[in-house]
């Protein structure tokens, strides 16, 4: 995804430098001079031309130099693609940042955080619990035409597993389902992105928690060999924390949206489409957000160890991960196992942010008492997989100071980061000019002089309308479809059918 | 406003009868009979038909015949208006309720109620303390086009009085506005409303705070006497509480919203349209709740000590309150005064109310801070005018038991207990199947078995739009319009034009 010279004008036009020694948006009026240059930055259409002072006109156009370069480099997803999911193990691409991972990360980030966008997680709302979508109309619904993908199969967990504080349901008596929560999808390119991309891509995409942060201590039970739960596994030393096989692992026969596990339905899914798209070039890559970051490694490591990813000539598609925020999963063999399989793990991180210190978290008397909860029943000895891109929210001038966890750990906060992350040492630009509005979507994490309301993102009337008698109520939806009649065909094939 | 049988019908339809002992809507699924006479009720589509179960039928059928005498009666409100706004004091026209009075109370409450819909209370809003819509479409917006009315003319305050937890500012720089709040409107009936209602109805809709109510504790500083303002009285002793007579009398010639006070904004408008109208049958109806009741009970006053309401050929226009939820205004003199004008003024109320208890509230250890501190500095003279209509929300078998005082005070509440209001003693009973999800618009004062999500009123992504290049922002609004040109005229002709 080559950035156009024209485009890179645009964003600088688009950027501000705030510090705290030259506050942007002057209240009193005074500074006009530093008002100018600066104010209100991307909440105004004044900004739409760069209007630079002595004082940071240096800065400003080191940035466009820089960003310039990125540009002539002309290097084109389709012809970098494997290094991008990590052939490498992106060695030489973090620090400096390769500018084409970064966009390709934040693409990826992006379809996680409309697993959000999606979810319906109002307990008054009928259809709490669901996605507010149907597949099809999927990412036309978030405004997301442009990422060139296609819904194929909604992913759905049962609630009946002991995760409180994850799942989401309804007050309603009479709901969609009593015990499904909505928890993913699988998604494909399509040709003409495909083209730009160098192959077709297959995409699942977890959900992880909204906003707070207590599964954390539901979840950290104990390690558990993954072979416990007829994932084939040749070592039984190989373990993950429960919860996340439990999650990834449980069904319930009696609901039609969990009757198979969401493994069985990511397994079946990315079957059918392997079959479908066999003869061309191939990639899967998974990505998720906090607890799905968990699902996304969990599922990957089950894909490359079932052996799913081979195709009938032989050739194995490659399987990478993109994990943002994401806690510990496994032992230090599950970590060693991993990598014999070649599974590829990247995790975005910021390193204020606790969830990814968990399980293992170096405890102290500044750590929630809900950690603290936590930390007394564990293990030590869980270990990350993969190679960790760590960021730091201290770096970005948009964004305040503040102790809120869930800043640390928001999706769209660290979309933000990787966009003005160039390396260590390097100074915070935005390389895209990807919205820093998006930050408040469901924070208060950016500086108030922006003028972004926090928590912005909400629907009209919370979802209500008035209806032809003038009486203010909730909207039925369309039927929401379960699981397509193949699956059984494809668990059959997987030998999986013998648990229905 | 003759209540048809069909639509006497369609209310019952509507209706549901909750109590503790009957549960409307079983989460555990027993009960199938009661459920589904009463499951759900306003929030879904199946209660459009009456269903009635043996347990309930009787007091479903007994409400049916209460209503069908109100509506035998085919009073229309051509023909009583004089006594719905007051001409005899309302006597014997509460207990038993008026089912004209009622609907009328009702009308205007909702009229008030348009002032919180459309006030933008946001303080990341640009346009924050300003009203979301355009005077001309103002009841369009608020899809409240069959009320009959249009807006001639928008009122503004000046927030540099001391009444910091009333006044809403933005937090953005440059604003419509430094100092001004808009703060009502004046709205005339159309031919049509105006056939209905026996008259030409100029009325005058005062906007009272949000929620919070720590403006009291701002405003009750001392009685001021009235004549002290400039505002003709006969009687020094004749007194208000100061902090509502400077909200009304106060302006910042600095400012193009409040170069003119409230009052002279109103005194022209109200001049103005009784000159267009002056050979019609007319009335002037001013509401307001809370802080907006005490404007609307002191701009009556106004109106008619000036003589204002006295049209050239002597007749003078029947000026009259109706007030919602409003706290005392002035002392004993000034209720005489009131009294011996001839300003009809009818007080609603909600017993759990303490607003309308200030001052002069009986305190005592259950009373909130906020509100002892007050009371420190209170003379103890006040006194309420007119006629009170007090309801009570314990009534209402919609309602939970709540300590919230804002619940007490709301004014959704509010119209939804006169709709539920036959008299002292009487069975809550809805008369028009006005739709008791409103009451949660902002507040959480519904049971929570009737699924309607509290505060759901509010706007989508914060009113926060993409614009072309993507980018989440505020959109501009049209310019707002101040002051109309012939306000200095009408200044002149009413003798304050030396003030500019």
């Amino acid at each position: 995804m080559a950035i156009s010279l024209s485009k890179t004008f645009l964003s600088i036009a688009h950027q501000v430098f705030p510090s705290e020694k030259c506050r942007p948006v002057s209240f009193s009026g005074r500074e006009p001079q530093l008002q100018r240059t600066t104010s209100m930055g991307f909440a105004t259409r004044s900004l739409r031309m760069p209007r630079v002072s002595s004082k940071t006109s240096g800065s400003l156009f080191s940035s466009i130099d820089e960003l310039d370069k990125e540009t002539r480099e002309e290097r084109r997803v389709a012809d970098v693609w494997r290094e991008i999911h990590g052939v490498d193990d992106w060695v030489g691409m973090l620090d400096p940042m390769d500018p084409l991972l970064r966009s390709e990360l934040i693409r990826y980030g992006e379809m996680a955080q409309a697993c959000y966008d999606a979810f319906d997680f109002d307990p008054f709302s009928k259809y709490c619990g669901s996605c507010r979508f149907t597949p099809r109309q999927f990412f036309d619904s978030l405004a997301m035409a442009d990422h060139g993908y296609v819904v194929s199969r909604y992913i759905f967990a049962t609630s009946n597993i002991n995760l409180p504080n994850f799942f989401k349901k309804s007050r309603w008596p009479k709901v969609w389902s009593k015990s499904a929560n909505w928890i993913g999808y699988v998604a494909v390119s399509n040709d003409e992105i495909s083209k730009r991309l160098g192959r077709r891509d297959i995409v699942v995409a977890w959900r992880g928690t909204v906003t707070r942060l207590e599964w954390i201590a539901d979840l950290m039970d104990f390690l558990k060999p993954i072979s416990s739960n007829k994932i084939p596994c040749p070592d039984s030393t190989v373990k993950v924390e429960s919860g996340f096989l439990d999650l990834y692992i449980d069904k319930d026969v009696n609901c039609r949206f969990c009757k198979f596990s969401a493994r069985e339905q990511i397994l079946t899914e990315v079957k059918r489409l392997l079959e479908i798209y066999q003869l061309e070039e191939l990639s899967l890559t998974i990505t998720g957000h906090s607890l799905g970051s968990a699902l996304a490694i969990l599922s990957a490591y089950d894909i490359v160890e079932t052996g799913l990813n081979v195709l009938q000539d032989s050739r194995a598609v490659p399987v990478s991960v993109f994990s943002f925020s994401g806690p510990r999963v496994g032992n230090v063999r599950f970590k060693e196992r991993m990598e014999v399989l070649g599974v590829k793990v990247l995790r975005v991180v910021n390193v204020h942010d606790i969830v990814p210190k968990s399980p293992g978290l170096f405890f102290n008397e500044n750590v929630p008492l809900l950690l603290m909860k936590m930390a007394e029943r564990l293990p030590w000895s869980y270990s990350h997989v993969g190679v960790e891109l760590s960021l730091d929210h201290k770096n970005s001038p948009f964004l305040k100071e503040t102790g809120d966890l869930s800043c640390a750990h928001n999706l769209e906060a660290l979309l933000h980061l990787l966009d003005g992350y160039h390396g260590k040492g390097h100074r915070f630009v935005l390389a895209s000019g990807r919205d820093p509005a998006l930050v408040n979507k469901a924070t208060d994490f950016l500086k108030d002089h922006y003028l972004v309301p926090p928590y912005w993102r909400q629907y009209e009337n919370k979802g209500m309308v008035r209806n032809e008698d003038g009486r203010w109520m909730q909207p039925e939806r369309p039927k929401l479809d379960d699981h397509p009649e193949h699956t059984h065909r494809y668990l059959k094939q997987l030998g999986l059918a013998s648990h229905h």
